[in-house]
């Protein structure tokens, strides 16, 4: 006899079955507001009691459902007591609407406390999306959620499903982001202070072995709601499609479902020729549907497990329940969690990356050639006693007047009008050893693309300044998706490795993984009229230097709101 | 023979014996220029790592030293990742330029990271005076320091001394105030976030006692230097002004040298009609000068100590180093630290209020009669579940705006144009019970007087929510000094009580305790144009609503400087 909650369950899947058909119903693209409250609040996300930014008491904040051609509003209010805000719309290209972006220092002002500011964009094509602070390293204290935009009323897509699901990974630390920022800034401290995390976080949620901690672990309650493990209910038989996003502040991940094999068919917006994986490595800013049907034992519970990959292994898995219905949410799988891939391992991570194409029939086919190529060698550097990321020996420090307001304003003075380096020296550069000079230029310099020119982006991977260390770095692109054109292991070779691009059914994504020592190409048409930032999805590697920034079709972009501006010299139009 | 670092000592002690004479030299007022920078760093002042705001690397931040009549220029560059700032110079009035006084919320817009902003005020008398921040709770983190003004060269003042000394004696705690923030915004949470402090520190250090912290004292370092306690060294036979300030959070304190009278001569910079004591009780914001002799037994050092009182004492005493020329500066002192007076023993510290008199040949006479008698009775509420302070039922609120922005470019819809009460139902409140509606309203409107008044406040003490349970709150003035015109137990007569007041010579300050279950008057003249915040400087009760705001003279106000503008509604004056 099924008991209180499970009937309560069972109303709920009947429910939100309900809520989809009534959606479906209205025909045309709509507007949807929202209303945030962003407030910094004391939640055990792990057990352990900790300052966590939320939206509307939230961490990870609402969804945001949608059909593809919505509008949607967020009226996002900043109830924090000193810092300010700025929000990003990860993998919205943002078209027509720049200012929308929600980069601090690129494309808007932060929002001050008190202040409320309006997004508004519209998401024009159907997949999985993320939003998540891009101010500092904000969105490591719990900023952060999903946008899920479905295909129009009436359409279909290449593959079928009977419920549609949603998780996001992320990594969590007792130390706020403010402490980590501290000890990265701080000469000779470099990585040490932030160290690996205490917990990775299903969906928000996770348990840290309060134990540990011994007598001072008053602020660890592992009898707290709010670490109780995520629970996924499936009905046996039915398919899922399971929407798995990573937004990991430093960790590379491998995700399981206990005794469940998942059929790959989207990345990060667009259809992928499916493949099965038993695992699925996810990098921070990736998002995947894949497919996995209840089609085990029923009459028990099994893990999804998420694990660190390509650093070294502290943390222990990352814990949720895989619940078949009507089984109780919390029963515990009589299993131990499936033992996760070698840490070290990386060519099943290479394969995966090459095992993602195009969809048939959802082939967008790249131009034949590019335009300019822009090689960036990333390199560990020194600057003044400081630790840094570096692209080329130039490391990347965010201005405070944002480029956008900059470039239409013509606020010239406020960046280096310098042309960022395109390569490296190619010939001599040891990538599988330690830079011979590890000292590096800070700059605020940006790419200016020409407008509608078709760009070439070879991301070279290299030795960090310890030996035999090299890492992965998932670099994110904002306004475009591009293509991937290929991943390579070693130095790439600008003569012979262009020949093996896929051009036939590269996907198109806005994040990719650069795995250790190898290099990643990827092409894309600049084609969006804005300032867009392109780096690295880790958020102390962003900080510490590793991204760039470019311009296209500056003069195309409409009037700017006010409301993005006010900081830095863009105080300048201040008259009352 | 005196070892290598007694001879650096003394010859330090040569050094600023003739830059102080250097200085002497020039005879009109200057300008003197600073350039601060405002960070977020590790800092171990009490041996536990702690997140601290630092100026130019220290906390507190570098002393400012200028005579009467000079011009100080502070350029702060705030130099933290995601948090504004804003800085009070707390006892310096401000005359004719009231957007430098730096209150957010009340006289500019806050700080933004990156942006330097530029202080400019005259410093028209001499004595002890602070700075610190005055946004959120920021002060708590470390973001202080002490501004010491001589009078001009040439002129004497009514006490002769050898030296010239200053500690600045606060409590310190090892979560950030935005945790504390946050745990007070927490409904039903109330005070039980804060606590008492973990340490008392004397001019930034203290020592901790990190082995209470068992296995996770991995932030706890009981040999790093920078919890050396602080030494304080004199040559015997010599007498030192010894400048002492307060700028605790929460905590009242009671101030000892051990072995050694002292002789209070100043306070808020104004003369004291000279008295001794052993034991100085000083409150949040408030300063003095004492003169001590050392006439001690000169082989040992002695004990210079802090305590808690007004509050049950859990926390150890703050101790620093009073040292004996030529003991070694860390040599300890062979008694154990002097016994405090009694945490809950009221009459000493009253008495202590009442010995402050204005020094003969110094008083400044108070108008005769008031033009206008504000009582504000202080009780705890309950709003929305959140626990506040108010007066006469009305909890502050800050606005987004600041006033003076408000007021002067008629931006009235910003906050409230009531009128907050003046006083409360004094024949039928209790003040010795918990009140029988606990319930308040939060409010941003503001006292607004007629410009040259005179003005009497009658702060009233009262019983907290639980029984038998009332406070100590310093209350401090923005923009004026006043006098204090009489101190009473219980409540306040409004018939009787006023002829016992003092207009023969009170003294002026800025800054005076209202202590438990009493009553404190004084008396100010609304004579300096612009808005000024009068508040409990105990962070957490002024951030919980316990403050009023005074408008005078707002026509009189010059353009204001669009550097403080930029926040709230002053955003629409921004046209690109």
């Amino acid at each position: 006899m099924a008991s209180l909650l499970q009937r309560k369950q069972y109303f709920l899947l009947l429910l939100s079955s309900f809520l989809f058909l009534l959606q479906s119903q209205t025909a045309e693209s709509r507007t949807l507001n929202y209303k945030w409250e962003v407030k910094s609040e004391l939640k055990s996300p792990d057990c352990f009691k900790k300052l966590t930014i939320t939206i509307n008491g939230r961490s990870p904040g609402p969804t945001i459902y949608a059909h593809q051609g919505d509008t949607v509003i967020v009226e996002l209010k900043n109830s924090l007591h000193t810092e300010n805000v700025a929000i990003h719309w990860h993998g919205i290209r943002q078209i027509g609407t720049p200012w929308s972006d929600g980069t601090e220092g690129v494309t808007q002002c932060p929002i001050l406390p008190g202040e409320t500011f309006r997004y508004q964009f519209v998401v024009d094509r159907p997949g999985t999306y993320l939003y998540h602070a891009h101010y500092g390293m904000q969105r490591e204290d719990g900023l952060y959620g999903s946008i899920v935009v479905w295909v129009p009323e009436g359409q279909t897509e290449p593959f079928s499903y009977d419920h549609d699901r949603n998780l996001i990974l992320t990594d969590w630390y007792h130390k706020s982001s403010n402490e980590h920022a501290a000890g990265l800034a701080t000469p000779g401290s470099g990585f040490t202070w932030v160290g690996e995390p205490d917990s990775l976080l299903i969906q928000g949620r996770g348990r840290f072995n309060c134990s540990v901690l011994g007598s001072s672990s008053g602020t660890c309650n592992s009898s707290s709601t709010e670490c109780v493990l995520y629970p996924l209910t499936v009905v046996p038989g039915k398919t899922y499609r399971l929407r798995v996003s990573s937004l990991t502040s430093l960790s590379a991940l491998s995700f399981q479902v206990e005794g469940h094999s998942m059929t790959v068919v989207e990345a990060d917006g667009h259809y992928v020729e499916p493949f099965q994986v038993n695992n699925l490595f996810i990098y921070s800013g990736e998002t995947y549907s894949v497919l996995i049907k209840a089609d085990q034992d029923p009459s028990r519970n099994y893990w999804i497990t998420t694990n660190v990959v390509s650093r070294s292994r502290t943390t222990p898995p990352g814990l949720a329940i895989f619940n078949y219905y009507p089984n109780h949410q919390s029963k515990r799988p009589p299993t131990t969690p499936p033992a996760p891939p070698a840490w070290n391992d990386v060519p099943p991570r290479l394969a995966q990356s090459q095992a993602i194409k195009a969809r048939q029939g959802f082939i967008h086919a790249p131009p034949k050639a590019a335009d300019k190529v822009i090689v960036l060698l990333n390199t560990q550097n020194t600057v003044n006693g400081r630790r840094r990321w570096s692209l080329n020996n130039v490391s990347f420090n965010m201005p405070h007047t944002p480029y956008l307001i900059a470039l239409k304003h013509n606020l010239l003075h406020t960046f280096s009008q310098e042309k960022p380096p395109t390569g490296y020296d190619f010939k001599n550069y040891d990538i599988f050893n330690p830079a011979p000079n590890p000292e590096a230029t800070v700059s605020d310099a940006i790419f200016r693309l020409d407008f509608n020119s078709t760009v070439d982006i070879i991301l070279q991977n290299a030795n960090m300044m310890s030996p035999n260390n090299s890492e992965t770095h998932p670099w994110h692109l904002h306004g475009h998706d591009f293509w991937v054109l290929g991943y390579g292991e070693g130095k790439f070779d600008i003569y012979n490795d262009p020949s093996k691009y896929n051009l036939e059914n590269p996907i198109m994504k806005n994040t990719v993984p650069l795995h250790p020592y190898g290099w990643t190409a990827l092409r894309f048409v600049a084609d969006n009229p804005g300032v867009w930032a392109f780096h690295c999805h880790i958020d102390a590697h962003f900080f510490m230097g590793m991204g760039v920034v470019f311009e296209e079709g500056i003069e195309r972009v409409g009037k700017l709101p006010t409301s993005i501006m006010g900081c830095g010299e863009s105080k300048r139009f201040l008259r009352p």
